[in-house]
């Protein structure tokens, strides 16, 4: 599978949008030189690599890196002076391998490599440490997000907003509500009004295939934060950063997706993405809400091994990721019907002493009743922090795209 | 009165959340040395103590700390070079009297002590001179706040992001119109789910005791910004301050409430908090609107003296703070009532030239009628000070939990 | 045509007051000073002026100062480690010729000297080039905007809020739908709430005057985004600007109006500001939308020349500058009326084949179907480059007021 480099339009006028050309600002930054050694003002201080992407040697990819050791506490990579200032962009660095996504809009997870993937997340990882210090960034500093969304969605809009945030930028919000689409608008024409205020356009929208239509017009980075039934490639990516975080790969583990598989874009997505890891598939899912046929000839056809249960304790024993999902009690042909089968697919405590002890449940959110509550004290219960990691996948997201 | 630390829940998983404790953090940042002193990079400058708390000597704390003189003005106690230049966090010091609030829920006054209060309003004292005298503040840069307002309430909300930017944080607003918990999330998980992306959150509801519940899961410190008849923090510590800054001291002063004293949830907090003082409390309420019997009882039990009015001017001569609220017509047997007995709960220039030449008009606003716009011109009339109060303490408790 | 200076209201208390004035905080920052002369921290490096206003060499102003040569790019005038520095608020300084509007309403383009237009477009010229170099700004770092709107604007709000991130501040959003003025707060009280938080605000409003007479209370400057088919100053402003940019001057032009003449408020404002310089007007407009006799001849009084003609292709031959705006159905008084005309008020790339080389298509946007959307692909299309602009002129005045 190759990656579809989606370029922004080339600029109508050389002259005005040049400046506007992320490519060609990216060359400027040095995209292409080895990265930079950072010498704090102190010159008694040893020359600090504050790399994004930490030194290999701190980093074994293994496996076609989607395996790491972790890499050394901050804390020995920086001295306490560079770790009480702010990290201005230009001792941040994006690895080669990211360059080719520099000002590229990013619409679908078909647009990365297995070796991208590997380096966003190891990006993100560091960019999670660094948070987690409690550092400040400046890598977007002065840089300007326009936030768009057609459709409500409180995780992807806030997570997208504080990744800005956290990375010295700031955030337009346009809402569509009270928007010039009111008087009649085209999604095409707002995007490209935006497109003047922002640097880099996150949106949302109900109609699949909308985002990128609207990007083909837009001279800046557009990232798809859903298109209905669409793509929505942040939630694919955090969701196999997060297993990789919680159990440090993803190669050999069986996956377990359990709910409304007929109907969930997020499981689609997602088993697309891993059938480019070596991993077992698991589904648990009510009569007539079964994964769709062309999503496991797809799966099957990667040589991935795919497998069905009725309920959840079946499927539990060798499982090591359980993602869980919503099931709409509308989805059922009658009242009798959701009750008979739904309580298979509702977790509980009592279910999870069958899991194994490092098993990590998952779930995109937001719950209903899926994952009883009693759930989150168990270690296992990852949703929480898989939501976080969402955060530190945009922030990787924005400051590659925006050439930083 | 003992404090009630309220902690976040600890962290499920030490390892990943460790850095999110901010107590452990807040060690990191030494707050147990002695203020540190701030060089400017000219070596030719005097040492400058930038701590947010000012020298004891410049502020004499006189009467258990609610009354002082006034600190002398930044510009003696920086360089310019200082002034001109952002104040960086790490040249910001908290009392070690708040140290025990950092990383705390703010979600009742019941919370502070005298002292931690007086200390809390010279902290907000020190950032009211430094944002007048248009200094910018890094304290907080790099972190996020969330606001999560599910009620209206256009000053508050204002206020804690304007508090949370001049600071140099940023802000991620959970609208709660446009939100999950319309897919049926629960306040509990939006909460949790939003302290994945913040390090602080400000949460308002209608339902009292929605807040405390909803921070026991939550693992970032919220700050309670009014749960319906509950409480209303921030406020009762605004409307202490403005009197302290108007008036130099609470101690001896008399306050006279007027209006709706039955349902003011605004006047009940703060009659309670001004029981720390020495102070005589009137009211001045029309018919079935009285302070209710409990509040007035507590008063009692804590040896403050409390008169009745019938109309503001009885109340007036004596008065050193006049504390006007709302009358809501509805709240009244009939349109006759509530014409007969209006007019003595609506202040007037008329009315203010029968009260003292330093007395202070207070308001928690917004108001309709019952202070008339001519009013605003006087002096004494403190009630736009006072919001402007309401977001210099709330500066202070933004910087006191995140412990800077 | 002299400026009506419009103050804020003086303080109501000197001493809590005093910094609050922008005046004077402006007198403290040197602005009669000669424009400062900025070294970088290597001190092998020549000296570098980054005055906002570039200096009078690169800028000759010719005619009144509405035409110029273009300055030379800031690559010559900075050092490398300058341009990856942010700008620092003290290393710019605005004309003295702008000195009179710091702290100053802008409420009308009537307050602007032709001369003091032509400096506020050289500013909003280099910050242009600033954010274009991908400047990261620290002018009004600290700083904070209240952003009210009480109608919607889109574009509008969007780029306000975005030349306030650029410029290094922030915003808070007072949400006229959720806020206190559903409880009956009067517009002046909740004016003078916001300014007690903010440094500066931006209101737009139904009601005619409604901005003016709202400002008249506000101790901090307020800039009219709008009030009803009153004023628009910043979308005049804009217009203008963007004539300068594109065509490098105004006097000398031919700008041909099309569309609903008589009721568009942008095509009024424009008209009347137009007069300051040496140029001919065309209008094209359907029958009974015609511009209005009184525009018509406060145009004629000033020796400008006017003509009306049927169609856009008519008007086409001589004209610079083509101002397209949008014609409502409703307008005309049948179905079959609006069929018969409106034909002639569509700008296709047919027509656009007897356009002048150099024309330039403007629209204030947002655009139904007046201009197809294949228009948008020829470099004469300037209408997007238009709203970029009105960045830019809102970043000048923002940078003004705040005496920066």
């Amino acid at each position: 599978m190759t990656p579809e480099p989606l370029r922004p339009t080339p600029p109508r006028d050389s002259i005005r949008t040049r400046a506007h050309s992320p490519r060609r600002s990216a060359g400027d930054r040095g995209f292409l030189l080895p990265p930079r050694i950072h010498r704090t003002s102190d010159p008694g201080l040893p020359p600090t690599d504050l790399s994004l992407l930490p030194p290999s040697g701190s980093l074994p990819v293994v496996g076609g890196g989607d395996s790491y050791s972790h890499p050394p506490p901050l804390s020995r990579l920086l001295s306490p002076q560079a770790q009480a200032a702010a990290v201005p962009a230009s001792h941040l660095q994006v690895s080669p391998l990211l360059h080719c996504l520099v000002g590229q809009h990013i619409l679908s997870v078909r647009q990365f490599t297995k070796e991208q993937m590997s380096h966003l997340f190891n990006v993100a990882h560091t960019l999670r440490l660094m948070v987690q210090k409690e550092r400040s960034l400046d890598i977007l500093k002065g840089r300007v997000m326009a936030s768009m969304f057609y459709e409500v969605s409180t995780r992807t809009s806030s997570s997208f907003a504080a990744a800005m945030f956290r990375l010295g930028g700031s955030v337009v919000h346009f809402a569509e509500a009270t928007s010039s689409s009111q008087k009649g608008e085209s999604l095409s024409d707002s995007v490209q009004t935006m497109s003047c205020y922002a640097d880099v356009l996150v949106l949302r929208h109900p109609t699949p295939g909308a985002v990128e239509s609207a990007s083909r017009q837009c001279r800046k980075p557009v990232i798809n934060a859903g298109d209905g039934v669409g793509e929505h490639p942040t939630q694919a990516l955090l969701d196999v950063f997060t297993i990789r975080e919680e159990l440090g790969t993803v190669n050999g583990m069986t996956i377990t997706m359990v709910g409304d598989l007929k109907h969930g874009r997020t499981v689609h997505s997602l088993a697309k993405l891993l059938t480019q890891y070596r991993i077992t598939l698991r589904y648990v899912a009510p009569q007539n809400l079964h994964m769709p046929p062309e999503i496991c000839s797809y799966v099957a056809s990667k040589g991935i091994k795919q497998e069905e249960f009725k309920s959840i304790e079946e499927a539990l024993p060798d499982t090591d990721v359980l993602y869980m999902t919503r099931i709409q009690k509308e989805r059922f042909a009658s009242e009798e019907e959701y009750r008979a089968c739904f309580g298979q697919f509702i977790l509980t405590p009592h279910i999870m002493t069958r899991a194994k002890k490092k098993m990590v449940v998952m779930h995109p959110m937001p719950r209903v009743n899926e994952i009883s509550a009693e759930v989150d004290t168990d270690p296992r219960a990852a949703y929480f922090r898989q939501a976080e990691n969402g955060m530190y996948i945009r922030m990787a997201l924005l400051a590659t795209v925006l050439g930083r």
